[in-house]
């Protein structure tokens, strides 16, 4: 939390004054920031909802942050113009509904604007978490300046923010940018069930890289078995040859997946995001093998610049939009 | 061509009236057409292009294309308001510049705009003909009221023209669409050389098409080795067990393709066009696979109803948006 000198409260009073709320709904964290109008944040605040899986607890706890936040911040409710949320899943930004996400114990046409408006009695927007960071890395990180990019998150699962024309891609049903779902050479090619990963998820998502190196690991006993994807990447960078393996073998799949986008889109950046999308090894690798396949275009990737923030950052971004209060030079 | 009773060139006195052309340049065939400004096609004309390569003699076998359609409509000169024209491979549609084209003996950056402009003295426009097509289908046929569509063209080659948010998908290097690269699960992992089929292209393509079905004849001595994809397809719906196999194989391949497609844009239809892509049974059958990749989205597909008009149709829609005759009702 960064402390201001000048009484915070008081910006409130000013036209166009005020404050914002913006907030993450992660699989294992709350995330809840605010900022002022001109896009500055002056607050964080977080909490765990590992074991918190109703819409009704889920609010209660973005309500307490927010409560947290203005009395750490000193600045009073009436200043408060607007709050936008990220969810993972499908979500309608339009009507406000998460319509169905595998996180959260599958919520399923949750109408969490309208119930955020009602508890905090301020405008309120929703937004799918990859979307928002995509939202956040095109107003304030990597993709500045770009009208046309797509932010690809690699976590536990894979999505896309994608940007045309300097707009959001939702597509006709809202699940545009499930990249998790992208079948390349060396995927499965057996469809999907409901809840289950996708094919690209199922090679590089988390779980599927630990897969791979469990698989190269077959019946040995290792202390190192569990290790996170972020983790055998680190023993790759030490020279640790089935882990060089998996490395090279998630890069490849990456490397397609990005070349298919760039085939469809052409855009003129990638930044990749989430813990495993932001690994620099990966990167490098993902990169060297890109080179050969540069016809008809080549793709240029870099990483988050805003990291874990992305999310949030677009939020607060949203919140604005939601409030009206950007001005040109903000925007 | 379709004769009208009413004096055709007294309508260029009338306030917007006159006449716009339309021409498609392919890779064997030059197609010209002439329409009034409320869109009806009243004369077609086409030429070999066969032997034609050099942008200087295709210009003026458009010119004599034109010179032909006024003398059959008896349309005077002056009443033309506009021309657009189509041209294989990556166009600058807002320099009026062909980039490069592996057909044409491989024309590069040539300002096809302004000679056609410096030629008829009317103002023209130049667009990619894949994307003319989908323009076609948006305005005229299979795709209204469409505003996120995928036009997929399957001919020698494949590409598509994309519509998001009612605007056509361009990228940074004007290549998005260029489907033919995409690389699904059975399509080859090695770099494409330029000027050579992308993987996509090199299964599902016309030519794709032939050499699975002449690596499924082996060395037999067969008077059904040189068929082309369509005569293949029509042997498949005779029941032959190898031209099953190879209608299979393709529509399993596009599936794969349309399925990527959707996941990244989410599109409302997908509209099938070009000589192979037209096909029927190639229709059918990959509706039957798609059945079973309904997770997170159920593609929809359909066969373009302007078939190989619909380059025409859409250079037809351009030359009147370059004349800005459109009426609120046409557009």
């Amino acid at each position: 939390m960064i402390r201001h000198a000048q009484p915070l409260a008081s910006r409130c009073r000013i036209p166009n004054g005020g404050f914002v709320v913006g907030a993450d709904i992660g699989a294992s964290n709350l995330r809840v920031a605010l900022a002022t109008v001109d896009g500055s944040l002056i607050g964080k605040w977080h909490a765990s909802t590992k074991e918190t899986f109703s819409p009704e607890v889920v609010i209660g706890k973005i309500c307490a942050g927010v409560d947290a936040l203005l009395d750490q911040c000193s600045v009073r409710r009436e200043c408060l113009r607007a709050i936008a949320v990220g969810a993972p899943g499908v979500t309608d930004a339009n009507s406000g509904v998460v319509i169905a996400t595998s996180y959260l114990r599958g919520w399923k046409h949750v109408p969490l604007r309208r119930s955020l408006e009602a508890a905090l009695r301020i405008p309120a927007a929703l937004e799918n978490d990859v979307k928002l960071a995509a939202i956040g890395e095109h107003w304030r990180g990597a993709a500045r300046g770009h009208s046309d990019f797509v932010f690809l998150a690699i976590g536990t699962g894979i999505a896309a923010g994608i940007f045309l024309h300097g707009q959001l891609v939702r597509g006709v049903d809202g699940v545009a940018g499930e990249v998790g779902y992208l079948m390349v050479p060396g995927t499965s090619e057996v469809p999907v069930k409901p809840g289950t990963p996708g094919p690209l998820e199922g090679v590089i998502g988390g779980e599927g890289i630990r897969q791979q190196w469990q698989h190269l690991l077959g019946n040995k006993r290792s202390p190192s078995k569990d290790l996170h994807a972020t983790e055998i990447f680190d023993l790759a960078r030490q020279g640790n040859r089935n882990a060089r393996n998996v490395l090279r073998c998630s890069a490849r799949t990456l490397a397609y997946a990005v070349y298919n986008l760039s085939i469809v889109l052409n855009p003129s950046l990638f930044v990749l995001g989430g813990g495993v999308g932001r690994s620099r090894i990966l990167l490098a690798e993902t990169k060297s093998i890109l080179k050969q396949y540069s016809e008809p275009t080549k793709p240029k990737l870099v990483v988050s610049t805003l990291g874990e923030d992305a999310q949030l950052v677009g939020s607060i971004r949203l919140a604005l939009d939601r409030a009206g209060v950007l001005t040109a030079r903000q925007s």
